[in-house]
């Protein structure tokens, strides 16, 4: 009985891990979008989402179907059950951040969105974001604590390239615009709270972990 | 041990509508220390923040308490307590969306981030967050499904707000340059998506209710 339990808790992890596959390629996907201003991949990446909610309602359901059948005794595993769902909530709420930056792209079409010299920076927030999802995935297949707190450290790094795009656009010399400006504000902020969720989930790791929620060390 | 439980349940339910009230409170205040450039009150909303996460905090411990001791044994009531923890995420979630409308009061002070023309719709934008989030709490107290399913109207409202603020604050002749512009358009951001989560939480109430997701009228 027990043993099944564990068994299903590892296939619960092992979906929360292909989700973030998932938000991952999307993410990939739409900043090559949005880069390239190539609206077929735009529209690619905003229909795909739909598989992303549907992993997501599969994920919650089996979820809740465990605690039914299962009735765990011990806390800890209620807690594993529980915060999967909590984990599911950030992912797919990833994808739909990956759906938007799509959504600019369709909407500036055929032009893009992202004025040349602004490129380079958009494309760090898009690796960044790649290496942090990555990370992410690894550390609930692995639980392992000190991955996940290395996690706030690039989410860092993705605060000052928000910070870094907001200085930029609002210097007295900016070029390019309202509409432009507004679009590329817009864009940091979905990259920034895409970091966000992937860090929250880590944080959610080491609480399953540690039983304690780590100490933040950005607000 | 039944009586018991639905008294517990009962209890999660009045913690959730405390939470909206909570909230609507913040973003009530934060429209005001908006609109009024009032550094106190933004820094009060900033500081109470604290409090609503506490709330939370307090809510999922109860929620995972209550299904460790009384191991719910109908799907129901899982399902109920579930859904709870899953609205209090939202809940949450608004709250800091009226933290972030502080924080540009904050940094913009002793300026105003909305120029006077501009206040009339930010105030209508508040306004409507106020009666989305009244109505949001009555949803969860009263489980009423035909106003749950009101409240995606009260978010149609608020879609076009957010258009009508896009399009003057792109409108060739937009006379208040860049950084008010993408305040504005941040600013309008917040509050879409706290209508969201609202709306979210009044079709958590639907399928709580009905078995069934309620079919969204927007998209």
């Amino acid at each position: 009985m027990r043993d099944a339990f564990q068994g299903e808790l590892d296939h619960l992890r092992n979906g929360l891990v292909e989700m973030t596959q998932l938000v991952g390629f999307a993410m990939a996907r739409a900043t090559n979008a949005l880069l390239e201003a190539d609206l077929a991949l735009a529209e690619s990446v905003i229909s795909h989402d739909k598989a992303i909610d549907q992993r997501r309602d599969e994920l919650e359901e089996k979820a809740c179907d465990l605690l039914v059948r299962q009735q765990p005794v011990v806390a800890t595993d209620l807690r594993t059950v529980i915060t999967s769902l909590q984990m599911t909530a950030d992912i797919e709420r990833m994808g739909d951040l990956a759906l938007h930056v799509a959504k600019v792209a369709r909407m500036r079409y055929p032009a893009s969105a992202v004025p040349p010299e602004m490129v380079a920076l958009l494309m760090e927030m898009g690796h960044l974001a790649q290496r942090i999802v990555t990370k992410a995935g690894s550390v609930v297949a692995s639980r392992d604590v000190s991955a996940a707190l290395e996690l706030e450290a690039s989410d860092d790094e993705m605060d000052h390239l928000h910070a870094r795009m907001f200085r930029t656009l609002m210097s007295p010399d900016w070029p390019h615009g309202i509409q432009t400006a507004v679009d590329l504000s817009q864009l940091a902020r979905f990259y920034e709270r895409y970091a966000d969720h992937a860090v929250s989930v880590a944080r959610r790791v080491v609480y399953l972990v540690t039983g304690e929620w780590p100490v933040s060390t950005s607000d």
